[in-house]
């Protein structure tokens, strides 16, 4: 990895060789940045390069992702086709949220459905050049689809343990794509002990996006992405919506890399989104204090998380961007799914749709000024979440089956 | 249109002008084909020309669309990305499935889901063109989220017509798009004609795959990419399931569209692909006679088409390609699903894995030979239809929440 100096600990400062299997910090156990040598970045890359590059894909970026070359070429070659996702200009939103300028980021358009990818993507790379062949994780939703897709495309092997109540449509995704699933008779806590018991008995490589900093790095390509769609014009606002805080902070983490490199010249303000039914992490940054766990009352599955593992980086990223921070109900997330439908043609899942929901209500509450670009990320796409679509939608009217009697 | 001469009825040869509006041909009622100035095409338009234009979306190939200049570049400037869909080498399942070169066409990743967005697309463009800002159509399935989708993002309005029993999810995504949606109390026939008489009535542009020629000059577009994505080396087969046979027609147009313009130098042959449950269109090619209705007994809806309204060019497809006719069971739909996702990363609805069924069973019958290369299309996203993916997934091993009685 020509680019990559090593990785920090967030906590001590302490400086770690960057090998595959890297997860915490071995003196204290925080977390840890990959850090890069943006001068030599600087020699290599630059926006003519960039543009001269017809890579489709998250791997057009190579220089700026802790991967070997031949890596970042072969998942290129050989992998899903993940990232390079559409940024649509969004004027008649724009105009109903009262913003100047508006785009939508529409990242359910990935191979699996959802942002994930970029950071299961990735994890293959990683296991890729760690040697392994198998790689595991416990979750519910997104995580563990794309996984599960990006390691069939692989050849590689996966292991993903799921709680009983798990959605049927989610987990006939993973069985779909061949993965080994385990439905274990117990809550999220019950199913996460239980796989980081497996994972360390049968040594599988561990997709955490929590605790691995490569996954973030996966999902920083969602920023480098909208810098260069944006020819580089670095919007003012980037809404996106906040479950446990490893989007946000990857998305950061990609813009920081972009202006240390010398391909951005400024930073955005991050406008960050919780449900209000579960806003541990906002709760936090308002406090100053320590994450206190929070229920789960959100019908947004994918960002309802109480106790997120590891809430720091997100925290740092909200703050270092002299970010807003809003929650919304679900009344007005459902709301949200509906309006981008219309003005878009883009079906959100509740998470997602959940990024707008905070830009309008932001706007309502005077916390944005109208003259300012924004980009709105959709982490997500509706198809993954159909009742809720229902839900949002409302019914059709019902018509008789007669010409003459049929009027508007 | 530079470069496009007239329609020309397939039935009695009469020429028509190639307005915005036109449908059937005015004289006997047959189904029209646009043709091009192929001579005119070749002057402008080489491998070259295309490999250095960067549009990625389905408009790149705006000199083989029957569209103004204008209108291809705003579709691409204001549109829904529709096209560029991946083309994945697939050497495992070419492996399995005992062929020697196979590719995956993966249509679902359209913004809509299904390959349906080509032709809403062009419906959308050849609206404009018209002066109409209002579209119509009757469906239940992707024909109808598609043309919803693209013409909220268009600013369009929709009127969709469907039969009470449509699929709540479907219903779902076309409310969220914001389309007026009409559940006929009746069936698929009676719906059908309350939206020919409403249509009449109020004036609206008429999407209607198989009468509208333009629709299937959307569809086209999957073959042109599967050219150009192959460095413009034609494969043997193209395997494809077969509903109303819109899609086949519309495929078979873009390859003669290609040879006729010289980019290719020889045309594929067409693997069509029916559910054993409802096969009309084989049994008509079969037996050379008229087209004899059929019960629809299979659970891939999206080709349950039991009374084409009209096969004949999809017949005519197959014919001039010298193509292979196969049936395929539910049963092996359910595995070719599975086999799919395991083997490529790709979650394809029933109707889409059907083509791969079909490959499948076409190998273990001889009809096609081990050596040859083969591009299998999948039309629509798994997502589009979970209860058929958890029909074909199986279910998790269930397992208690204790890591010491853990084994694999």
């Amino acid at each position: 990895m020509k680019f990559v100096r090593h990785a920090v600990c967030i906590d001590c400062g302490q400086t770690v060789a960057a090998r595959p299997e890297i997860t915490t910090c071995p003196a204290c156990g925080g977390l840890l940045d990959i850090i890069y040598d943006y001068e030599a970045i600087k020699r290599s890359l630059s926006r003519r390069v960039l543009a001269a590059r017809p890579e489709p894909t998250m791997w057009r970026y190579a220089e700026l992702l802790p991967v070997e070359t031949e890596t970042a070429a072969r998942m290129a070659a050989e992998g899903l086709r993940v990232g390079n996702s559409p940024l649509y200009p969004a004027p008649n939103l724009a105009a109903e949220t009262g913003i100047r300028t508006l785009y939508i980021k529409d990242d359910g358009q990935n191979p699996t459905a959802s942002l994930k990818d970029r950071a299961s993507a990735m994890a293959v790379a990683k296991a890729l050049e760690a040697g392994r062949n198998v790689i595991a994780c416990s979750s519910t939703g997104n995580a563990a689809s794309s996984l599960a897709g990006n390691c069939a495309r692989a050849g590689m092997e996966t292991y993903i343990f799921v709680p009983e109540r798990a959605p049927k449509g989610k987990v006939a995704q993973l069985l779909i794509f061949g993965a080994h699933v385990f439905s274990v008779q117990g809550d999220y806590g019950a199913t996460f002990r239980l796989s980081a018991a497996a994972i360390k008995k049968y040594g599988w490589y561990n997709r955490n996006a929590a605790i691995n900093p490569y996954l973030l790095e996966g999902k920083k390509t969602a920023a480098l992405e909208i810098a260069e769609q944006l020819d580089w014009q670095v919007p003012d606002y980037l809404a996106l919506s906040v479950g446990d805080g490893c989007t946000i902070a990857g998305v950061w983490k990609g813009f920081c890399d972009l202006y240390h490199a010398g391909l951005i010249d400024r930073l955005p303000r991050l406008l960050s989104v919780q449900a209000a039914g579960c806003c541990p992490i906002h709760n936090a940054l308002r406090s100053g204090g320590p994450l206190q766990p929070m229920a789960e009352n959100t019908l947004a599955d994918s960002i309802a998380v109480g106790m997120p593992r590891n809430p720091k980086k997100a925290l740092r990223a909200i703050r270092e961007s002299n970010g807003v921070a809003v929650e919304v109900s679900d009344d007005e997330i459902l709301a949200a799914m509906r309006l981008l439908g219309k003005s878009c043609g883009v079906f959100a899942e509740p998470a997602a749709a959940t990024a707008l929901a905070g830009l309008v209500r932001a706007r309502k509450e005077n916390r944005i000024p109208a003259a300012c670009s924004v980009v709105c990320l959709i982490s997500g796409n509706g198809l993954k979440d159909v009742a809720n679509g229902i839900r949002a939608a409302g019914e059709p009217r019902l018509v008789a089956p007669s010409p003459e009697e049929f009027t508007l």
